[in-house]
């Protein structure tokens, strides 16, 4: 047998554009994923011409139920003038657009397509909070679901354990909001662009306005301990711990490494793609990591050559606060049971040894789910090729970032890796 | 650029399973998949350790509707001691599992994996006829169901194009179905197993058994042609004309061509994939043809280097009588507007120059539209190692065969050729 994990043919991304995350309610899908491929267009630095796109994969998790249409391969490519030629839909929970890069990569390494455009797009915002929470309760393994489980329960959870074993607290947890909080005002997509402390200030003003007794907050993890500013959603769960409820859409341009040169001098090139599933927290050994990234991280290392250590930042799946604590160890940047260590001493910051989610994250620049995996990767875009304007993070010798993407509780889980070169 | 359409690394087939379709209240789609999964384990003629799998590609149209349970990747994958390796949905309604098919091709030509388990599922009986109907409208392009079709609307509007373009009439419709049902009861997997002659002679002794006067029919046609047996669904579609609604599951397993004798000494090569999209009916300059299926058969020929005459046989996405004649002209089959009269003619019957859904097709083997795409192959794997029985091709030279399969309205459609060597 072959090698494993390694493509017979290189594939460069050349384009990314992203639709401003947010909620949306008089537009739809059509116009996300138009606004970001427009936004894609004109990131291709020596142009092209959208006809010579001759395949189209698009992550979607459930507009069948957020919106009742299905089948929106088709839908999206009409819009961009794509059809007749092939679109499909992959669906793989909130990791549903990583699954569509790396299909683009496949279809491309395989040497059947050239060029590939991919992407995602979710459209969240027509149902209520209690439907959008039961929709994305679809996203487990069923047994969850029957037990009760909603997802800020399922995170809840996770925390407690991850608390029990390792002894961190929610302090720890609110150095994850506060810098999200920090990084969302210095991207123009987020969703949100204010800091913790501008957020506890302005309620300052608005009590001092209406004349009402004003919280004694002075620091931003006392607004965060106020059980009324940030209120519990499912223990140690709280409001500001909890992605938003967005809509949007992001897409990128993939082509074969060979022809990457005739769209750009600066292409970034996939140097690690892997996926794993799991098996839901029934089966799990422990509730403090997730299996399906660990072997989706061993998929994308063993394919790029690269350890943790080379990877020098990463957008990681912070749907919850204390995901992202999970995430940043099943990556292998920290040690089990250190990545809060690592949080807590600002090793994660965007002037830190290893920033993570410089955007905003999906706490702050939003989380359309089926948008979100690429979304990550447009991040490492703009990082990489030194475009990320107020975010920049301040190195400037960048030359890798990696993406992982988690969907439902671990059961799709995906980490992928581009590079300068 | 490098030549399109041709793969890296060729794709063989070495092993094929399906559940028996048909309704099944008291089942899901776990079972119906373990169901598969086991009968493709025993068509590996040297046997396989189901650990060597590497990656999972599933196609399922909307269980989030029928079920209320998406991500079915990892979900399907702990059932057969998949995870923590990669599971990734596919979606194109109806075509969503020849999707998942040409998905595990990629993976493996783009020398990423060698060993790919593909397949689809789909559970439709667990909701009534009107809300599978609405289910099943989701896959339509949006502004259809706006306009107030359904499927069977759809199909009706196209047989009445094609019978005012071509002077086809519903009798020829009727050859459609006959054939289906003539070719089912040789099938032991097929949802129905009784062909028309015997449904009307069925139906003559329970009226007499009740006493009730005998209806005059002599012929399957005259049978089919009184509206009380056969009533008008949306005309000229009439309830012998429409496929029903299933439960069921398919998979195959591909493995990379170098290693496929390995695994057996017979197995079959993957000649040509080809996908295309669709704008719609309210888009289309016609609508006696499908633009997505001509483009898919044309990228399929291209790779294969093969013409339509080369094709011995094949199974073609029959939901509906019309379609079947329309997508054997589509795929180059029969000109334009001869499609009908070659049925009539008995060309695409089991005996007949170029047999057609010699399973039974989606009319009688029946349509779990998630599991179809793979059901179809299912059968070219079956007739073309010689083992399909009663319903055997009597053509000792079967060398190659394709399947047409049809998302939506023509939304997403797809061929594919295998081929012995």
């Amino acid at each position: 047998m072959r090698k494993r994990h390694k493509l017979a043919r290189g594939v460069a991304v050349v384009g990314a554009g992203m639709s401003k995350f947010g909620i949306y309610k008089d537009r739809n899908s059509k116009d996300f994923f138009v606004e970001a491929f427009q936004d894609m267009r004109t990131s291709v630095d020596k142009g092209f011409d959208p006809k010579d796109i001759e395949a189209l994969y698009i992550g979607n998790f459930t507009n069948d139920f957020f919106v009742h249409q299905a089948h929106w391969g088709p839908i999206l490519s009409d819009l961009i003038g794509h059809t007749p030629k092939p679109a499909t839909r992959t669906e793989g929970a909130c990791a549903s657009s990583a699954l569509s890069f790396r299909e683009g990569v496949f279809a491309i390494a395989s040497g059947f397509y050239d060029i590939v455009l991919v992407g995602g797009v979710e459209d969240m915002s027509k149902r209520t909070t209690e439907e959008v929470t039961e929709g994305l309760a679809m996203a487990s393994i069923s047994y969850e679901r029957e037990a009760g489980f909603t997802f800020p329960g399922v995170f809840g959870a996770l925390a407690t354990a991850y608390f029990h074993q390792y002894g961190a607290n929610r302090e720890h947890l609110m150095n994850v909001t506060i810098k999200s909080h920090n990084n969302a005002p210095l991207n123009p997509r987020a969703q949100y662009n204010m800091t913790i402390r501008e957020i506890m200030n302005a309620k300052i003003e608005k009590c001092k306005a209406k004349g009402e007794s004003v919280s004694p907050w002075t620091t931003e993890k006392e607004f965060l301990s106020d059980p009324v500013a940030n209120p519990v959603v499912a223990w140690p769960m709280h409001l500001f711990d909890c992605c938003p409820i967005s809509d949007g859409a992001s897409c990128m341009l993939l082509v074969a490494e060979d022809i990457a040169r005739n769209f750009t001098d600066k292409p970034l090139y996939v140097a690690g793609i892997g996926q794993g599933s799991g098996r839901g927290l029934h089966a799990a050994d422990s509730l403090t990591y997730f299996e399906a990234t660990r072997y989706a991280a061993k998929e994308a290392y063993e394919m790029s050559g690269l350890k943790p250590e080379d990877i020098q930042f990463a957008e990681v799946h912070d749907c919850f606060s204390i995901a992202e604590i999970i995430h940043i160890e099943d990556i292998g940047f920290f040690k089990p049971g250190e990545g809060y260590k690592a949080v807590a001493e600002g090793h994660t910051r965007l002037d830190g040894s290893k920033p993570i989610n410089t955007s905003g994250g999906l706490k702050c620049k939003g989380h359309p789910v089926g948008a979100t995996g690429v979304g990550q990767l447009y991040e490492i875009w703009k990082q990489l090729r030194g475009e990320a304007g107020a975010r920049q993070i301040p190195n400037k010798n960048l030359r890798v970032g990696a993406t992982q993407n988690l969907g439902g509780t671990g059961g799709t889980c995906t980490m992928t890796i581009l590079e300068r070169r």
